[in-house]
């Protein structure tokens, strides 16, 4: 029996005894852990926001050496370190063809990822390896990709982020804060984080914020108005799934502009004739990391990205607990662990 | 006196004695008006969805010949024939210039345009001359390009339509027909359109429908599930404005496909949960006619289109209730009216 992190009820994260993960279908993949990590969608449920029923494992974001492959696995072999997306997919149904892999027509969430050992399905369609093994330092980068780097640049995509334009990003989190890197990646000429935390701000101009907001809501949006001449956002990132975050987005955003959008909505309700009037165009979900993952890994390899600087707490996997504690805290961004 | 449509309540249209316009801004035009029509979006308030607080002169779609000119005005002249947008817009603001001249900073609604004469503010920013004077026969079509095939247009737009896509409208008025000619002018390979009433079927299948669907709400989602082996179409027009289309919309859509709608929502709400689990763009508003009117009248003028085939009933003005109540009970698609 391995420990890995299991979630009982609010606040209430422990390190417990699990089943080792086995090959359960020919296309399963076994992997050992280099890396995981807390997201702050897990914050949703240890915040009691998601109801939790039954004793549930944690962890979607993973990346590690295979183990065991299923038969009929033909694209990694034993040895090889992977990365995945949180969401198995097939990559070869309709959806998954169109660059929609978390909408897979055959999608399997992975979430038990916070364990020394997981067992990944749909593996061929799933995981990408890297060109060889990984040196220690780049591992945390390489963990990023599996989620908040992905989901930080499909919000960038997702509102067609491009060279000369003016970018707001909502949240402070590790996915706003990845969403500032890939934003800047993508050519925006000003990058208008939106951050009260000094360590953050920090950060986000690190990763290319050229101007810093620190109020919220209508002052908010009323400091993205006086920043664009009256005008808005070309694009916002909204990277937190609260109605106030939602809201700010639309109406920083110019008409024509886009919201793109990665929190997880929580108890948002969008109010059709006041979005029919914002004109602002509106695109998120779950970010498609599997179409994402080859190019992202190859930027982290050459070094042009370095976006595991997000980890500003390493716990072993054991205190992984603590790593909860510290992020709904807001004492660390992002808890880095490792087995 | 001139005499002109006015509403006094729910279903209470008056052809009634109205001060005649005249030039009261530098930048303003008065023209005689060569024909005018009901919207559909002047049932709302028609039907009771929208207040009525004072008698409301009505009317938002217009072509005529310049009258006169106020001192300002540099690119019309008297004895022009010209067309303009619903909203009057400068034309040269950063919202004009990016594309959305019914957002713009300085726009005015054209509210009364069921008359013989019209006063049209911000002039050069709003009306675009035809190459000459048109035939009678032409006049139909010029019309349609002040709204609704405009409208039809920004909805295949904003929903990304382009060649080899299937796209699915919702709404068979006037919008819905003239989206799906939009669709099919820009390629669309398959249109299907959701329509239960035989004389829109068939404009529908002249303007391009491929596909024609009667049921609605989830059996009409299921319907477009099973013409598109359960993937949803690429691009959805929706054009009503009610949450029943809507939904129908969202859930009718690929995962990365596009709703375009421009249907004026009422009570329409949408859920961000749901909306982010569907994985589908969104983008609508009041549709940037202006943008279009040069490119919408050439394709006119050319015979490339002919969108004033959506007018079924064709009425002298002083008949404008008629128009209304035939449109209201459906016994009518879009009435014409010539002063």
């Amino acid at each position: 029996m391995m420990r890995g992190a299991v979630i009982h009820g609010p606040r209430d994260v422990r390190f417990e005894e699990r089943a080792d993960p086995k090959i359960e279908q020919p296309n399963d993949v076994v992997i050992s852990m280099s890396a995981t990590c807390v997201c702050g969608s897990d914050l949703w449920p240890y915040r009691g926001a998601n109801p939790i029923d039954h004793p549930t494992p944690m962890g979607h974001e993973y990346c590690g050496i295979v183990e065991e492959v299923g038969s009929a696995v033909r694209s990694v072999k034993p040895g090889q370190f992977v990365i995945g997306s949180f969401f198995a997919s097939d990559n070869t149904c309709p959806h998954c063809r169109a660059g929609y892999q978390t909408s897979c027509q055959h999608r399997e969430l992975v979430g038990d990822a916070q364990a020394p050992f997981l067992r990944v399905p749909l593996a061929d369609g799933t995981l990408v390896p890297t060109p060889e093994r990984p040196s220690d330092d780049l591992v945390p980068s390489l963990l990023t990709v599996s989620d908040v780097m992905g989901t930080g640049w499909f919000a960038a995509d997702a509102a067609g982020v491009k060279p000369g334009m003016t970018v707001a990003v909502v949240g402070d989190g590790a996915v706003g804060l990845l969403a500032v890197l890939s934003a800047k990646y993508k050519g925006a000429e000003r990058i208008i984080a939106m951050s009260r935390h000094p360590s953050r701000q920090k950060l986000a101009r690190e990763f290319g914020a050229t101007d810093i907001v620190t109020e919220r809501g209508d002052d908010g949006v009323a400091r993205i108005r006086g920043l664009t001449k009256g005008v808005g956002a070309d694009a916002v990132l909204e990277c937190v799934g609260t109605q106030e975050a939602m809201q700010q987005a639309i109406h920083s955003t110019r008409p024509g502009g886009t919201v793109g959008y990665v929190g997880v909505p929580h108890g948002v309700q969008l109010d059709g004739q006041a979005l029919f009037f914002a004109h602002v165009r509106l695109f998120g979900g779950p970010a498609p990391v599997r179409r994402y993952l080859a190019e992202l890994i190859d930027l982290v390899w050459k070094g042009k990205i370095s976006p595991g600087k997000v980890f500003d707490l390493k716990l072993p996997l054991a205190q992984v607990a603590e790593g909860y504690r510290a992020m709904d805290e807001r004492r660390a961004i992002k808890a880095f662990l490792q087995p």
